[in-house]
């Protein structure tokens, strides 16, 4: 860090959190967006719609940090009570601001809504605050500086509190942050543990600036590399080449970067080549074709697929003789590579990824145990399988074998 | 309520929620039991891993609660520093408890885990503290009673943390609420908004005992019945009328209870009729089928299905005929119907459905925009189909493309 740190706090505002009928991504979000800038943050509280808690829950965090956000309770209603809170922990007052009150009429005119009364409780705000334009709904955000002390009121619909933290919120915490810039690129790997990529990146891990920490995600590792600069450009120039070094020693596991997925990555790579991919899946059920197909654009390379969850749709789809399932069973890779094979003849295509397990947590013998898995690959070079061996819950394991098919094709495409 | 409300309050623990690296289910999932039980529950804290911030957050909470949860920091390295905050805050002393460590050691003896000294981190706890068994891990959880408070604490690992709530905490939270019983049961709905569900429910929304209570989940709305009572027998008989005064005002939208999923109503459904289904999938890619198939025993109805992303697919997987391509595209009533008709067929099932539609960003046209889908649903009695417009991303057009085609086969099975 090269000033001293700004210490930030979030108070998220709503009894529905702390009823558990809401998780609070939220708070995640902008706690993510915080450290990228370099805040220190130590604290977070809770607190339902009710106006004396929240208010001293707000002088808790102006008392212990410089910089306060509430998310939440900027609605229409009796229930919405952040701007009080704000306004009494401050020791300002409400008032009503005709240049957000003529702007919320405007807003209900122009998308043909009835107009209430009550909706100009969004136009009131502290003496001390400015609005924060809100592109994704009626709620302005509200920025109020009082006695060296910031507090940044956002909405808790999440179009409208991400909208605003990426455009308003991010240029603040940049001023904050003594004009320093904060770049963060994540560097996404697969098909290694998090264990070897720390024992292969250890020195990087314990380095300064740009700073690297890995965090696991499902199956992945996500590593997030983090430079404070005087530029972008700066910030920009000191990632490269730790992005670099990063990929010449985990190689083909890095997949890809911010926020591209395996499937991404995939897919990408197929058009790059010009060549297609098919599926046939049996335990996953079309959960590897709905990856593929959740790329925008990948049309551009999958073409199809067949779900082949019976004996006799293995056999009738894509040709897999009785013979080979008496001998072998459906859970086998003879079963998985003919899968593939069959598959790539029918759809046509380059590749073919085929999918045969036991997800459970019925079905399981003692040879074949739940989470016994086998990936085929059908491509032009010919057909492999290989066995995995999952643990977990149903939906555990038909989530890693998809990702298992994924990493197989990927391989093949490096 | 019946008593005077036990107050509690959660503090979760760790860094790493504060960075947003990790999202706090738990605290949400504790959240609702504690409304279960009918406990007021007004604040929550999260604090990094830090001693005297730990402490301190737990000294606000001890002054005004009387039962403290804590989440997380009971691992067995230099940061997992909960044992120590709760012995701070309370004024008690840690001390290494033999059972515990015996225990600990029979545990990794048992799974031919090596043992590392540091281990014994997790034998340590207040001396007023009696350990929580932990079916799931290796860190005991701990219920400390002082001074009249109660500090609970549980670890972080969701089957850790959910295991250990289920068990111990449900029975403890039991004896808190002065010997009532509080049952709930969850009552889902699908195909009707939550303003209507809540118009249609109004009386019974604003009644006591038992509580109903509606909350919005994705294209679903789930309504939680609670009742107390002074048995789980009396609060089961309290509950039923309402669950079946529920089910006689919104008819078949009430598909399932509790834990039930609408693929799971509907696979059930089949089964219990002896009939088969399989789909046809285009701008869902396989979705659908991950759904029906995510359901154990799913295999007594599903049968197979198709990936038929690409034109051509559609003509030659399931004989959509060139000429209707041509005259009416992709994204059409006469094709989802030909493709449910021909899937029909060529699966051998009694029911097919089948999906086409535009999910986006790119592919629009002036008389197709973004978010228009087409379902198809062969049965025993011909086909028919129905068209949507849906709003949103890429990600929630194809959910809410499958939940349609769920909800138009659950319709037909009535």
């Amino acid at each position: 860090m090269y000033n001293q740190a700004v210490r930030a706090e979030i108070v998220s505002v709503g009894t529905e959190i702390l009823l558990g009928q809401i998780v609070d991504t939220n708070a995640a979000y902008l706690g993510g967006v915080l450290a990228e800038y370099g805040m220190e943050h130590t604290h977070r509280q809770t607190v339902g719609d009710n106006l004396e808690r929240l208010t001293e829950c707000l002088r808790l965090a102006l008392s212990r940090s410089d910089l306060v956000f509430t998310i939440g309770g900027l609605g229409p209603t009796q229930d919405d009570l952040t701007r009080d809170g704000i306004a009494a922990a401050l020791g300002d007052e409400l008032i009503a601001d005709p240049a957000l009150e003529e702007q919320l009429k405007n807003l209900f005119a122009k998308r043909n809504l009835k107009w209430v009364d009550s909706q100009l409780r969004q136009a009131l705000r502290p003496t001390c605050a400015e609005p924060i334009p809100n592109p994704n709904g009626t709620a302005p955000g509200l920025i109020c500086r009082r006695d060296g002390k910031t507090v940044i009121a956002l909405p808790g619909p999440k179009p409208e509190f991400e909208g605003m933290v990426n455009a308003s919120v991010r240029s603040e915490l940049g001023r904050l942050s003594g004009g320093r810039v904060f770049l963060s690129r994540v560097v996404r790997v697969a098909g290694i543990g998090e264990a070897m990529v720390e024992q292969q990146l250890l020195d990087l891990m314990e380095g300064g600036n740009p700073t690297v920490a890995p965090y696991a995600k499902d199956a992945e590792v996500h590593l997030r590399v983090t430079a404070a600069s005087e530029s972008a450009e700066a910030a920009e120039a000191a990632i490269l080449p730790v992005v670099q070094e990063i990929r010449a020693r985990l190689g083909r596991a890095v997949y890809g970067l911010d926020e591209d997925s395996l499937e991404t990555a995939v897919v990408r790579a197929l058009i790059a080549r010009g060549q297609t991919v098919g599926v046939v899946e049996s335990c996953t059920g079309g959960g590897l074709g709905r990856r593929l197909t959740g790329v925008p654009g990948s049309s551009g390379a999958f073409v199809g697929g067949f779900l082949t969850y019976s004996n006799r749709m293995k056999e009738q789809l894509v040709g897999v003789s009785s013979s080979l399932l008496e001998e072998h069973g459906a859970v086998s890779a003879p079963c998985a590579e003919a899968m593939a094979s069959g598959g790539r003849e029918r759809l046509g295509v380059d590749w073919c990824i085929a999918i045969t397990g036991i997800a459970g947590p019925d079905g399981e013998t003692p040879e074949k145990p739940v989470g016994l898995v086998y990936v085929g690959l059908a491509g032009p070079e010919g057909v492999t399988s290989r066995e995995w061996r999952f643990i977990g819950r149903r939906e555990t394991i038909r989530n890693r074998a998809t990702q298992a098919g994924l990493l197989m094709l990927w391989d093949q495409l490096g």
